[in-house]
């Protein structure tokens, strides 16, 4: 049973340890993007639902940072606590130092749990927070001493990867990375990102929503390899084959006192690893900023997962034909509201071979509610869709093979000029991208505007970036490459895997996005230098009907028609007649 | 009368004051792109004539590090004097640092000139000798101790851009200058770019070739700002005319000791200051790093400046013409020379008001040779022009009102489909650029594939820039924006001045490259984003000959016909019936 209002107990604990305030972030230890329930602290504390957001307490003030599309949700959620909004991008509103520098008297003890800081945020706080006369001190879990009934770790089971579908054992990943651990001079390395520790011990695991991993650490020195996990997770048989890789295997809460037992200086991320673990090497030999070499390793695919990635395509391209049959006769037929959409695509995918759950919340935003930022829809926003406007669905699935993450934006019926203005471009722009060649050495950024050209000719622009990394079953959202207005440095290289979505959103009125998976692939090698080019993964017909044919140049006439021959060629010996017909009809030629 | 190697002298020198070494590069104390005769120390020690490389003298080795341009040249011109060459950018060359540590003794002294390194290449050489075990001190100009014929540091007049060419005084600027320096929080701010001074003083000078400057430095105080220039190069009206805005005058050779004297720390940017101002500044109360507040103030021109640019344009742009329609005769008639190009250019550029010189040394370059980097003519590589092949054609004008820097690629008859390919990638490139439309805050570096698209379809690249700022009867070449493939944070602002400059080299064959000037010009705002295009400056036909017409679209003949319309419309004006109605042809509506 939660306590209606845990602060009086948290404020009585901080009483006791002289602590006059406490920071509780939305994180876990490991920065992911999903957290499991159990990290939920700040929810817990605030009442807050929102996916970011940090609540501070003192013994009489509380109030939460969150951003502005949080604004509407939050004042109800926290309110009743006592806890006050602070509006996060708003010119007045103080950061969190600054707000605790006027509620606090000078010298004051700040404290937190450092588990939930990366290394460098934990630098940051600190230095603010000395600025403003402050003590920053790393206590502990407060939250979890009152959370009485605080949900358990996540405890699912870790499965193997069959060789055959990654294609490297874990004993090839090791080596590689000692190989980077060597040229940072580095004897013993942390992992801390719950994706990277997946990829490297080719395990996966079910602790988190949508991303198929589980909670660990491991640490890499030049002998040995230590998995920490709870031994509960793991079967006999999967220990004993990641044992015969040379991966040991230790419990999860065991991953400080092992730090703190080591003989050399340990590398970590400290822009990911969490504080805590900072501590406990600063404790013995210290602690070393090693970025991630699995990062890197983990973005580049070879063709074992590539061709695993093509299988999961077929597959989900099936199911999402299926659901665009359904609704084109849902809305000749029948009411049908944005949560029905999301039940029957899932259904469709569920019948699936290999599938195992959604990449992420499935985006179905009927008109105006597309032109919300993150919008998913629950039962108190959801909509009926009319035979009028755009239905924008963004949605993906994980499957043993591979990560799909599909945008289509379909006219459930006549459409503004406006409108069809923004999804011509829109289109016009993920075209472009899928058609660029470039010359290796090419990073992402220098790619972006071919996306957002057309948008801009007609002073449009997306606040979105045009494409993310994507996980060979993994995070659907993966590092380190992407394509954005922003400057980052890494290159693209053959085998990595990108989102291509660019989009349009007019407040109040509808939103456009349009995207497919792309991977970079090697092309021919000119005056010593090797251009590459994208393959386009997904495969789903995109609605020409809202296009303005004027607008569409040969090349891209070209583009459409041999896409829309690929989807057919792919998916039409996995469909009956019925669905073969209609999907003819949706890949026919554009002329 | 020049010692036939000064070599002897300078390691007597070297011997007298036990120095194992001297470092002597080809710079001057201001980080100029052209070096006046005074300065070219790294020239009259090693009798190598390039623009870029650095010497190295030994009592008993010498060398001379330079890049491939020149891998050719220099051999024939320093193994006379016994000097070595060592190829920069090939694998297996050592570093200076690196050969010096294996033919010096360990502890062995090397000596500079600090007058010609910067602070940070100071800092960077004494890092990386001290690393080999050697000692770098700062002895001074060993060089000029030898160099007993040296020319005089040039001395030409100094004058005043009128106001109404500039539009704004030195007052304004120095108050603009001033409020930065308070943001920077620095009480004086040392300015050493040539191009800065005389932006900042409203004043020009010819003491550099191609760049309308004067060898000066400035001190920029709260209360007062004082001008380093050799007082006999300023006449006694122009002394009191920048007096009167706040301006005192000392002697060029006073700025040490006036550093020296100062009583507050010195603002000045350690990528360009000279080591011997830093010296000076250390001597007494020190120096902290400040980019220059005046580069980015330099490059935003004001509406005064834009319509100054407009107008060398016009003049500039009827130069070419006559130029073109010449040449057109006499490819029918007579035989030239590359050379005959590069004077006869000049001749119709020396017509026009207003006009002062070239603004760098102009490219005449035909067939194979416009595929050599940096080739300009010379008598030893001068060659005739045939009728057939493109030649290759690049300068530019410095006008009292604007700088102007334009390149047109003209087939002289048959040309190969493989190069009339790349001619038209080239054009193509070159008006999707001019062609772009951005929200503000857009980087060059976001916008160079336009430029770059159709080579890379075509496995084609180039290896330059595509835009660089241009000065405003200035530099030619001006920060600190760019439009290249690597990242530059500088955001292109309304005002700014660009090339627009795609090419294509194919070795041994052919090479091309079409240049417009631009200008980023404000448009509407929408939805609070402010977007910017550009506005085309230079104004000369483009040969359209040699354009695949079947890789042309719609919005290309759009641009070329509007293009060539107010080309037209503002040359033929100023041009005879002759030309005017060889211009009417040559702007003939593209179909």
């Amino acid at each position: 049973m939660t306590s209606e209002n845990p602060l009086l107990q948290l404020r009585e604990i901080m009483q006791q340890n002289n602590v006059s305030a406490v920071i509780i972030p939305g994180t876990d230890p490991h920065g992911s993007e999903y957290i499991a329930d159990y990290w939920q602290e700040m929810n817990y504390i605030s009442g807050f639902t929102g996916e970011a957001g940090t609540v501070v307490i003192t013994s009489e003030h509380a109030a939460l940072w969150t951003d502005s599309r949080y604004f509407l949700q939050a004042p109800p959620q926290i309110e009743p606590r006592g806890i006050e909004l602070m509006r996060e991008g708003v010119a007045s509103t103080p950061t969190i130092a600054e707000w605790l520098s006027a509620v606090l008297d000078e010298g004051s003890i700040v404290s937190i749990n450092p588990e939930l800081f990366s290394v460098n945020s934990y630098m940051v706080l600190n230095d603010t927070l000395t600025t403003n006369g402050l003590i920053l001190k790393t206590n502990g879990d407060y939250v979890g001493d009152v959370w009485t009934d605080r949900p358990a770790l996540p405890n699912n089971m870790v499965f193997q990867m069959p060789r055959t579908i990654d294609g490297r054992t874990p004993g090839d990943k090791l080596k590689m990375v000692r190989e980077e651990m060597e040229k940072a001079g580095i004897e013993a390395w942390l992992a801390t990102s719950l994706d990277d520790i997946a990829w490297l011990c080719n395990l996966r695991g079910s602790d988190i929503a949508y991303n198929p991993v589980f909670m660990s650490y491991a640490i890499i020195e030049k002998e040995k390899a230590t998995l920490f996990v709870d031994g509960s997770k793991v079967s006999d048989i999967t220990a004993a084959s990641i044992g015969r890789q040379g991966i040991a295997i230790k419990e999860y809460n065991d991953i400080r006192s092992s730090i703190a037992a080591l003989d050399t200086r340990l590398g970590m991320d400290f822009s990911k690893a969490n504080y805590s673990l900072y501590q406990a090497a600063q404790a013995n030999c210290g602690a070393k900023h090693t970025p991630s070499p699995v990062t890197l390793m983990k973005a580049i695919k070879n063709n074992i997962e590539l061709s695993g990635m093509r299988k999961a395509m077929i597959r989900d391209g099936v199911a999402m034909v299926k659901f665009l049959f359904w609704l084109e006769q849902q809305m000749q037929s029948s009411e049908i509201t944005e949560l029905d959409v999301v039940k029957r695509l899932h259904e469709f995918r569920a019948e699936q071979d290999c599938f195992v759950g959604e990449s992420f919340a499935t985006i179905a935003a009927y008109g105006p509610h597309a032109a919300i930022v993150h919008y998913e829809p629950t039962a108190e926003t959801n909509i009926p869709l009319q035979p009028r406007g755009y239905l924008l669905l963004d949605s993906g699935g994980q499957y043993l093979d591979g990560t799909t993450d599909i945008t289509r934006t379909i006219p459930l019926g006549p459409v503004s000029g406006e409108s069809r203005m923004s999804y011509t471009m829109v289109f016009k722009g993920m075209v472009a991208l899928a058609n660029a060649k470039f010359p290796h050495g090419t990073r992402g950024a220098q790619l972006d505007v071919l996306a957002r050209q057309y948008l801009w000719q007609h002073n449009k622009n997306y606040g979105h970036g045009t494409g993310h990394g994507v996980g060979h079953f993994l995070n659907v959202h993966e590092g380190p490459q992407s394509i954005r207005m922003q400057e980052n440095p890494v290159i693209l290289e053959p085998g990595m895997i990108m989102s291509d979505e660019p989009g349009y959103y007019q407040e109040n009125s509808y939103g456009i996005r349009i995207e497919n998976l792309i991977s970079v692939a090697s092309g021919r090698e000119k005056n010593s230098t090797k251009f590459l080019h994208f393959d386009t993964l997904t495969l789903c017909p995109i609605d020409l009907k809202t296009l303005i044919r004027q607008y569409i140049t040969p090349d891209e006439v070209e583009w459409i028609n041999s896409y829309h021959q690929m989807v057919y060629k792919r998916l039409a010996p996995m469909l009956d007649k019925e669905h073969q017909k209609w999907l003819m009809r949706k890949c026919a030629k554009y002329v």
